[in-house]
């Protein structure tokens, strides 16, 4: 063919990370056969979906099935039931115009660069790789700010050169590192972003694991954040719905381009024309998991993985092990031992101690050295690596 | 905010054609309560969901809710299981690695100009809106290509002016005017794409509802099309999921770019990155669709709705009235008798006949004059509106 194609997907990076671990752990197993390996690796839950979900599933199937209750198309920002489900779960007031429910919070994150124009964009590493890609696949130039152990792996906008309107790119609780920013350290990222007009796509798929009371659920339980933040959420971590697909993003009618345009307005008529809503008997399960019963249910599972994460965490803290994560986030993001790299110490969990986890250079240069364990095991297996891990490091 | 934002939806319409009809019909109830109204406007299936489509999503529902049978996140192309299910309803070969699940056609078509750099755009008028906003969004030049009677609103290639490489969205069976390409003018397509290095991308959602033989159900029954052409399909209007949301879309590893890079390749990044699959009740209720129970319970509803519109076509044809679909397709598209225009023949129908259909000016220039009636309602409803018709024409 001779027309042309996006040339800007020669700039994205090849990911190797998962094939290399799979095949380094194969070749482990075949090797050492009798050898049982415990997987901590795991970035998806693995916990069944609360009763309350599948009841509400089932019953919205059976809808469909009807005459007359069944439903066509979906209106393409949701059904308005599970809209209000959402506004009334947060805790700031949004008007459910400015709630966009969705397939999951990637396909928004990826997606949003539809609306923006070529920007500097700004961008946590280590960090969700999806950030990086769906801003390369549109031609934009990235800058890098660093975690570290000096600021606890949450850059903050001190370390931003180049002080220009810019969008950024905040998650919080952070995948990979499970590091939280506070509400004073979030207030300085809106002051910023005022500052110098710039917009941060915020993206809280793990509030639900947050137990300290003084850390924010929501960018906008700070001041001044409806007018220049906008927010992704998702049911996959806190219901479980990696498997069932649902999301949504707040964009608030404050948010305006300096020509007035609205950048909540651009969003709709960018769902409208490429987007057809979510299916109905999903938004049912979705709007039971925010019911009363559902969240008891959902935080139950939740508070397994939380249980999982805290016998990680002890483990590292008796060893005087630097960690982030391990409250508030189902990672755990530890600095290799005695100055080993990412892949050393990923080979050296595995031969010595039968564990898998993610090297963190995978998620960034900024990762390198350090090394990232999920809470998304069983307990017995967690308990049987924590063991192990007491017994190595 | 200073941020630069995508500056091309400046160049997009608003659309007010369904606030339009909206608007008069319900000023027409107000001021005439007592008339019942029966409405052919509706672009949406209306029968419930097939029963083993049901027991399927309610069968995956109680999977994800037990332990043993839980599913995390889905391959981002789809479970090998409705790939494979798709990829045999096909009578020409496809790879499980050709095939792209998604939420549906609408995103896919969307979607697919992320993968495409700057082209020439081809779009048959009267169209789906779709393919012109998303190319709009992306700043793409668009060239129409006009259907009219002397066509059978089925443009062909010899009316390209620019015959250079192009990107070409054909839709058959066509929505708005139901008219459908045969294998004879679809291999001139295809020829035409072939020797220009045009890709067309082909919007086949309609296709369960062709009867006639000889009309191709994919284009890839065309000799080359392979080497040419993206297919768009849906389960929305085969197994009436315009509310469970699921589609597919067919990318051969034959397409290739000028230098070498494989489309397949491409889409499949694209996905990998800004998608996270589809529900798997979902995926399980798509694949009984395609069951061959399923098949024939979906069939079943096909068959009600070919009889409205058989029921519709009989009168235009009695009264001598010029249209196009009225079979392979649940549209009647038809010249608005004595030269009227689309708006005004709308309200010559609401006024004198109480029927609401879809002018068809709302679909592109070459549509004025012209009325779009579907096949969606019920046959008590149809049989009463041919009644009517046959009156006031």
């Amino acid at each position: 063919m001779n027309i042309k194609i996006n040339s800007n997907f020669k700039n994205i990076k090849e990911t190797y990370l998962f094939s290399e671990i799979a095949s380094r752990v194969r070749k482990y197993q075949e090797e050492n056969p009798e050898k049982k390996l415990i997987r901590l690796g795991i970035g998806d839950v693995t916990l069944p979906l609360p009763p309350v979900v599948v009841e509400a599933m089932n019953k919205a199937a059976h809808e469909m099935g009807r005459q007359e209750t069944f439903r066509g198309y979906p209106p393409e920002s949701g059904h308005e039931f599970l809209k209000k489900a959402i506004a009334d779960h947060y805790t700031v007031d949004l008007k459910l115009s400015e709630i966009f429910v969705s397939d999951g919070a990637k396909s928004d994150i990826g997606n949003l660069v539809d609306i923006l124009g070529s920007n500097e964009i700004i961008i946590p590493d280590p960090v969700y790789p999806v950030y990086v890609d769906s801003n390369l696949m549109n031609g934009n130039k990235i800058s890098y700010i660093s975690g570290n152990s000096d600021n606890g792996f949450l850059p903050m906008p001190d370390q931003i050169k180049n002080r220009t309107a810019a969008v950024i790119y905040l998650c919080s609780p952070n995948n990979p590192t499970g590091a939280a920013y506070d509400k004073a350290q979030l207030t300085k990222w809106v002051e910023y972003a005022l500052g110098t007009g710039s917009l941060i796509i915020y993206d809280s798929a793990y509030e639900a694991f947050i137990t300290d009371e003084d850390l924010p659920h929501s960018i906008y339980e700070i001041e001044g954040a409806k007018e220049c933040a906008i927010e992704v959420c998702s049911f996959s971590k806190f219901a479980g719905f990696t498997g069932t697909r649902c999301g949504w993003t707040v964009v608030p009618e404050d948010l305006k381009a300096d020509d007035g345009t609205s950048l909540n307005k651009m969003w709709f008529r960018r769902q409208s024309t490429k987007f057809n809503g979510v299916s109905y008997p999903v938004q049912c399960a979705a709007e039971a998991a925010l019911s009363r019963e559902g969240i008891r249910q959902c935080m139950e599972n939740i508070a397994y993985y939380q249980e999982n994460a805290d016998m990680i965490a002890a483990v590292l803290k008796e060893k005087g092990i630097y960690y982030t994560g391990g409250k508030n986030s189902p990672y755990i993001w530890l600095k290799c031992p005695g100055g080993m790299d990412s892949w050393a110490f990923f080979d050296h969990l595995l031969n010595d101690a039968q564990i898998v986890g993610t090297p963190g250079e995978g998620f960034g240069e900024a990762g390198e050295g350090y090394f990232r364990i999920t809470a998304f095991g069983t307990h017995e297996n967690t308990k049987e690596a924590c063991d192990r891990l007491r017994n190595l490091l």
